[in-house]
């Protein structure tokens, strides 16, 4: 068995970080001995999250490189634009990092500044960066020092296009994503839209014009097809907590395919990854506390349009497991090492 | 003061028809006078339904002739392939009819007969049927003697395509309807999948390979258009009772177009279609309770691909408050007679 | 028909006032001609609740004097402490106020002080204010100029225990409220508490060591009483918008009683009382958007304990429906007015 | 480590069978080897709960004899009146057999068939259970051959008065136990009142005049207490998937004792149950997918009522996750085996 690496979290407060102890907490190659928070600093982890009591027993400490100078492994499960400040000095200090926030995942620094809001402060490092998707650079991850976590919507859009656009079958300047979230994607943001009075029995769509995601998913749809694509990106608020739907629509070239075994090969060999059966259609809740992508892919009235069915559990395979599963690749454990239990349903 | 309108609702248990008789109960010109349910004939229409003690004070009925012999309009809140055989004794006896199951909503008897796997039995009616879509046919609808009622998804998604389709912008081989609705359209089927403990926390499509409110749209589009439409219609499932958000994509001929102008002119004048300001985003939860249709058109990043989003209450502008505006006109009353009230938020 | 009153509301962006503002605006005898909002003024009320879109037209402007200057009647649904402030110049100018919020419930001002943690600032009030429970003060509100309208629990709670309490049939000592609320009870607080990550799919006690409703519930109880109650009261959160159950228990003198009639009789001339036939369970759908208190007593196993089941809806018959009740009643109109549409199931 | 044990699942297809699945799949000293179904015979394990995919490589076997033949323990999890045909010819197998039905619970066959509404087939067996509930029992698990385990309710209500009945503290003829419940302790039964449109947006009380968990408590606090309880049970149910949460309360003889730490020392060596800090109000979701019971106690106004909340996942503790914890009694591995995952939260 691989040895223990010792594991730092930054931003253990949020949804990812408590997902992360989740699931670190049960990993045997694993021992978290320091999670950060600037607010709750002093105070047990578990006391923010009691489903840990008796299961993580430390304190949350400042975010200072002190507090993880015996670390590894540092995740980082902080908003946007805080872990370029801190992931130099952790690098240069020999510890590999795995950041599941979008500083290190757009390879343009321009484009990250202008959809984030502020400049870039350590671009240099975007390049050695590598984009955590195992289904896209599994050999690359295993090497890397700097892991960039890719944001959930990426995470089920770009994995249910993947076998399309690499086999050349659709056209690249009309792919449609219509998706759909749970709230925890939005992490635990104090706005009047996330409250329970507010959510309860609705449904919308929000950022039409323009999501933060849209960049990073048409950056690894790009690479696999070789040019640019056009992708309409219309996400939408579920009221449950967790999962990701998405509906993927692409125009093909000819009607005269067989999708379903395109995708079964596809992923034949990927652990984390599931096709279902032909004329099947995915829940949410199929993957709920799951580190797993299930998808289905339809040609509704044998027509030339595909529609691809793809979900994921946000916090798992959008955030915290896929980071786990790089975790594991980076230290050349199983890839599903401490991935293996089922979520519970119903 | 139009004159009072004796009224019978045929299949009271399900929820379109509960919803009938809430609207309907504070209706100035209208008198619930028999409600039948084969199931519960003999009980207290208030024992089902208890939101009516003291509104209510009738027992249903069993469904028969002489039990509606006193009615001068019937509605139908019955399944699919009942109505039919009872409308053609009803108009016989010189009633109006307004049906809210899917009857006579299709112009083709072969076409019905496929989708809902049972032959008309009496197709010459289906000709003299008026579809009791307001926006579409609102002269006809008043004079007519029999309304075949719209589904819930074909109203939000005509309603929402109609200017452009009628504008001509856009290619018409290739309309997407991304549809979600909650579950109360399925009415209250006992089905494992509707049950809570299987649809809390979780969103799923479903019905891909064909829904049958999928001819019904296609025909109102094609209509419009003047030739057919090609259309791809992915119903999905959200964990909420009521509400359809209905996202819909076209590509346009042309991006030099200004799609505001075109939506607040087509429905300027329309009482139940409110065309929110340009980049708004409509919640389902804004049209709860209340018979309005609320959309909103997008152009993301200024491109020729048009999206547009439209959300009703299904049990209302989808289906019982849509009814009682046939209602209104069929008896020349304000078209919005019993319906202005607003709806419960939150 | 009354003569329309010119309304004031001031607090209109809480979810109590969006409920006056519904209820109103269909309300024959009322006139909504100002709404108050110290955060949104200039803004539309419409763009703040969507759902009242082409319904009220007016903006929402400061909370001065001035501009409730050509009210006859003001609501107050603000947060305690704000209407103290403001009720007594708008009495001096001769306007009849209706305050929903806590003011002036306590008659106790000492009491008051140490529940709301600021001093009262006009105490002289208090004893002018009448308690707003039509069941309780039908003839005092009527002739009212400053009306204190119940909280939510209170409002269920005693109505629940009345017959029981006035009957003196039980134990004054040992009476016991576990009380269920939906979170719009908390209105639209910015608190983590209330996100729906963190309600959804949960169930809580809060509030245990002590409520602010407890004293509101002991004044009116030990006012029937004659005596002072004990009461146990526990306030639970469940994951819903509206409604409140209320599940009492009392211990019985004796087991030989009537407890059936007991509540018939004693609610038979209320109109918004309703007392379920024997072996009813309540659900707090059933008067969901509704003015109605629904209820039903048991005797479990024929013992000595009495449970009562009383449901509301608290944004309702708990807040803006009851005020209009009392509305009704102090400018002599029919005390349902605008109160008889049954709220919509499901 | 001990022997794999092989084991048969009777009544795969309802939710305990399915958390049964979820538990025993990760565990290292189980290898379930059938899992048997009337309805789905021929069917895999994984088409009716897909986030086994991968995880359960069985099909569903008919419920005979035979096909549980090669078991050395089999779990019921079938609805009540029907372990007790089959647990008989099992036993004189040498099977060992944990039952997560009603069959075995109560100890008096009469008052069995007068709650379950047919006689029970094999009284005699009765004796022999083992009530399942290692905090009363344990011993006597160890060396059963027969467990009966306990509902869900009776976990939740029996540990929360335990302490407080252990010690004489309380009036044992007047406690109560106002209890609360997700939808899945009722399994996957078809009836309208389990439906998401029924069931969403309301709570009620039900079963108030008895429910089939009352004499089961009653026996476990009549044992505990060495004379017959009056116990007033009302459960209720809450729009949520899972969890149940108990709100007890007991009339102290004395205000002068020290709750804190009776409740702490009482449980101070036991795995699964938590007490939390004093002051403290557990949530339903600090147990989600959890096999734990958390509570604490309160003394309201410090008088002479206490209030205990305790709080479980009907499926885990209060049922899967219990009958587990059971079984590694049985074989006598460590009683945690399998069972420390935490719950996911959010």
């Amino acid at each position: 068995m691989t040895e223990k690496q010792r594991i730092g979290i930054v931003g253990g407060t949020g949804y990812a970080g408590a997902e992360l102890l989740r699931l670190l907490s049960a990993h045997p190659s694993a021992e978290v001995i320091a999670v950060t928070s600037r607010g709750d600093a002093g105070t047990p982890v578990a006391e923010a999250y009691p489903q840990l009591r008796g299961v993580i027993d430390l304190d949350f400490v400042e975010p200072s490189t002190d507090n993880l100078a015996d670390c590894d492994i540092v995740f980082f499960a902080t908003p946007h634009a805080a872990a370029m400040h801190d992931v130099p000095a952790l690098l240069d200090a020999g510890k590999r990092v795995i950041d599941l926030s979008a500083d290190f995942r757009l390879k343009d620094a321009q484009e990250w500044a202008s959809w984030y809001g502020v400049e870039h402060v350590c671009p240099t490092l975007i390049e050695r960066a590598v984009y955590g998707m195992p289904e896209l650079n599994r050999e690359e991850i295993a090497k890397a020092d700097l892991v960039a976590a890719p944001g959930c919507y990426p995470t089920a859009v770009v994995l249910g296009f993947k076998p399309l656009v690499e086999a050349g079958l659709v056209d690249f300047g009309r792919l449609i994503a219509d998706a759909k979230t749970g709230v925890s994607g939005a992490g635990k943001s104090l706005k009047p839209g996330f409250l329970f009075a507010e959510m309860q029995e609705s449904f919308k769509a929000y950022g039409v014009a323009g999501h933060r995601h849209l960049p990073e998913i048409r950056q690894s749809l790009s690479a696999m097809a070789g040019t640019g694509v056009g992708l309409t990106f219309v996400p939408h608020l579920v009221p449950m907590i967790r999962g990701i739907h998405a509906t993927l629509y692409a125009q093909l070239h000819s009607a005269d395919c067989d999708l379903q075994s395109l995708y079964e090969s596809a992923y034949a060999d990927e652990p984390f990854v599931d096709v279902l059966p032909a004329g099947a259609m995915p829940e949410t809740r199929h993957v709920r506390g799951a580190n797993m992508c299930r998808m289905a892919v339809h040609r509704p009235g044998g027509g030339d349009t595909a529609v691809v069915l793809s979900v994921i559990d946000n916090l798992v395979k959008g955030a915290a497991g896929q980071a786990v599963q790089c975790f594991n690749l980076m230290i050349g454990a199983d890839e599903a090492c401490g991935l293996a239990v089922p979520g519970a349903l119903p």
